[in-house]
This record gives C-alpha cells, sequence and structure tokens, in this order.
C-alpha cells in the first residue's frame, strides 16, 4: 500500500479492476490503465490513481505486469488470505451462495451451515452437514470462524447477529431486509436485493448512460 | 423533485431510508431527519440535505409526515409505479428472489420465467411456468416487460443480454459474475456476490467503524 488510505468507493473500483483481470489473466502479460478503464467503465485517469495507491506498480509506456497487480490487490482488498466462513439459515439463497465458485476463488471458505429447522440439520448440503443454530456460538469458536453470512428471515436476523457478535465474528453479510445493529468492532454489509432494483428504476428514470463502476462516487 | 438532479449516492441512501420508514410506518406520524439519520448510519445533515432534495416536505420543528415522505421517495426512485420484469435463469438464486417479498412490495412484479434446460421448461416455480429461452424475445414484447433479472451463468449472460437488449427491455439487473456490455439505452445494474464479501473484508482489514450507508461516498 503506497500510504494513503483507500476509500470505500477505491475499494468497491479495485475490485471491479480484479474482475476484468482475471478474464485476461490466462494470456496478460502486460495491460494497460486503457485497457482495464475501459472493461470497468471508469476513467483512464481514475485507474491510475487508484492503482498508484497500491505503490510502485507500473512502468510508463509498459504498463502494468497483470499478475504483480492482482496481487497488489488482493492484498490491498485483504483477500490475499483465506476468511473461514459460516452461513446461516440453509434456504435457496443459501444454496445459490454455496455453488457460487467466485466466494471461494476470492478466499472466502463456508465452514459450517447452520439452520433453525429440525428437518434440515444433518442435512448435507454441498459437502456440509447442516447443524442446529442453538450451537452456533460454540461452534464459530470451534471452527475458527471470522465472517458470517446471513440468508435468515428478517425476523431471526438480529438475535443470531446477536450470536455471532458475542462470538466473535469480525464481519457479517447480511442478506436480511432488515438493518442490523452490531457492535462498532463487527463489520456489517447488507446486501438489499431490492435495494439494486431500486437502483435500476433509478437510473432509467434518470435516463442517461451510467458508468459501470457502481460506486455513486 | 425540487429540481436538483439526484447522485447515485444519493439515490441509494433514499433507498435506505425508505427501508427504516417501512419500519416505522404502522404507527409513525411524524418522524424527524434525526431518527432517519440513526436508523440508517448516516448524519442528520446529510438526510435533511438528501429529503430537501425531493421538495418542500419537512416542517422545522415538527418533522416529516411519514406517508408523505414514503411516497415522496418512492416518486424520486421510480417505484411509484410497477416494472414489470422478466426473469432468466431459473436456479436456485432464483427461486429465492422469487420468493422474496422485497420484489413485489417495492413494485417489481416477474411475469416470466425462462431456461434453457428443456427439463425445467414446463414446471410451475411460484405460480409461473418456464418458457424456453428460445422464446425470450418475443415473449418480452407480449409481456409487455420492461426489466429483466438475469440469472443465469457466466459464459451465456452475454447472449441473453444481447437478446433482451434488442426485445427493448430498459434495464438489466446482472447476477451473472461478467462485465455485461449493453447499449447506452439499457441501464445495467450488476450484483457480484463476491465483491460484496471483498468489501466485508476490506473494512474489517480498515478497521475503522464505517457509516451504515454503503454508498461509497
Amino acid at each position: 500500500m503506497g500510504g494513503e488510505r483507500l476509500s470505500r468507493a477505491a475499494a468497491h473500483r479495485l475490485s471491479l479492476y480484479l474482475r476484468a483481470l482475471a478474464v485476461w489473466l490466462p494470456d496478460a502479460g502486460k495491460v494497460s490503465s486503457g485497457r482495464i478503464a475501459e472493461a470497468c467503465g471508469v476513467t483512464d485517469a481514475q485507474v491510475r490513481r487508484d492503482l498508484a495507491a497500491l505503490g510502485n506498480l507500473g512502468q510508463r509506456g509498459i504498463g502494468y505486469d497483470a499478475r504483480e497487480l492482482t496481487a497488489a490487490i488482493r492484498a490491498a482488498l485483504g483477500i490475499d488470505r483465506t476468511w473461514r466462513s459460516v452461513l446461516v439459515g440453509v434456504g435457496n439463497l443459501a444454496r445459490a451462495l454455496l455453488r457460487y465458485q467466485g466466494f471461494r476463488a476470492q478466499g472466502f471458505e463456508i465452514v459450517g451451515l447452520f439452520d433453525n429447522d429440525p428437518g434440515k440439520v444433518g442435512q448435507v448440503v454441498e459437502g456440509l452437514t447442516v447443524e442446529a443454530v442453538d450451537r452456533l456460538g460454540e461452534r464459530v469458536l470451534e471452527l475458527g470462524a471470522e465472517l458470517a453470512v446471513l440468508t435468515v428471515p428478517a425476523e431471526t436476523a438480529q438475535p443470531v447477529a446477536d450470536v455471532l457478535a458475542a462470538a466473535g465474528v469480525r464481519g457479517v453479510l447480511n442478506f436480511a431486509p432488515v438493518l442490523l445493529r452490531l457492535p462498532p468492532r463487527v463489520k456489517l454489509v447488507t446486501v438489499d436485493l431490492a435495494i439494486q432494483l431500486e437502483q435500476l428504476a433509478f437510473l432509467i428514470q434518470l435516463g442517461e448512460p451510467e458508468p459501470r463502476a457502481e460506486d455513486g462516487g
């Protein structure tokens, strides 16, 4: 890291650059900021600024080494390691997430599944046995899980989040349509799928071309 | 609208305010900007600014009428109407989305389901019969669909998006982990679930309390 603190908007753009690099990586040696900019729908100047913040990476007139750049971005985002994670609420969304290759590829490993439905406890889903949610607190500790993915209904999200916070998880990715309260040491990212659709409606109503870097910046 | 153009970050915050208002609406008459600010993790001044852009809504010392404010926000976001939408790719994620109450509540109505798997065509899922993706273009027109939700694998997302664009959809909500190319008249919001986890890792690495309004602004 080049000393400068990354903004969250910049972190979002870095995630997008990583997606573009992943597509090219098999045969890319050097890549230019312009090529990244074009693929991600941001300006060349923005890409240069964002990548300059990661340190002295590119060479003028030659570009960036794709593999080195990928490693630098992963380090800046904190995904140059594995994050052991539990998933709570084994419904359709959970099954979709478990099959989603992107999580494991980016270093997120689901190590435990939990549900409050006795009919689901004991079932094997994508190689993991569903456990009773009553045991969540102790199991988070035993499994050494640092993150939790919440795919429970809105009404059970807060009590489950409280158990997770007490058990010491460092972050929660919440899909339940509810505003969770967590102590400041536990980071929260809420994925509200209806908000995404609302943003789409808003863009259509706005009626003008939008850069693809969806960071609101 | 108060004449001022909403930024995308502001639109995202409005979506959050709407969530807070929905929780209170059954028994809320008047709500203060401070109460909204606290629930959404943004500053009071930010809430006032955002709501001032919607017109002359609040009364000094009294607050905002919850019902009037909800209607004004929905109009600003373009969700004071119904958006007929098709969904392409009927897997676990699609099933989760179809059961998700939030879509219909916010005015998004799924009117058609499509899949390229002959084993799925003809199946009834959440009251809708799955149709063959070959017929997607003509059916979009017949159904009068304006939006499409894409829950297909990465490799089929672009061809499906091309068909949707040709059939005249105005917006695509894309869950496939791929950077789609669409003509500027078709708006795109991409939900990359791994990016959400990356943002969580980034926040943990950053290690400081983060306001809950996840707009990067």
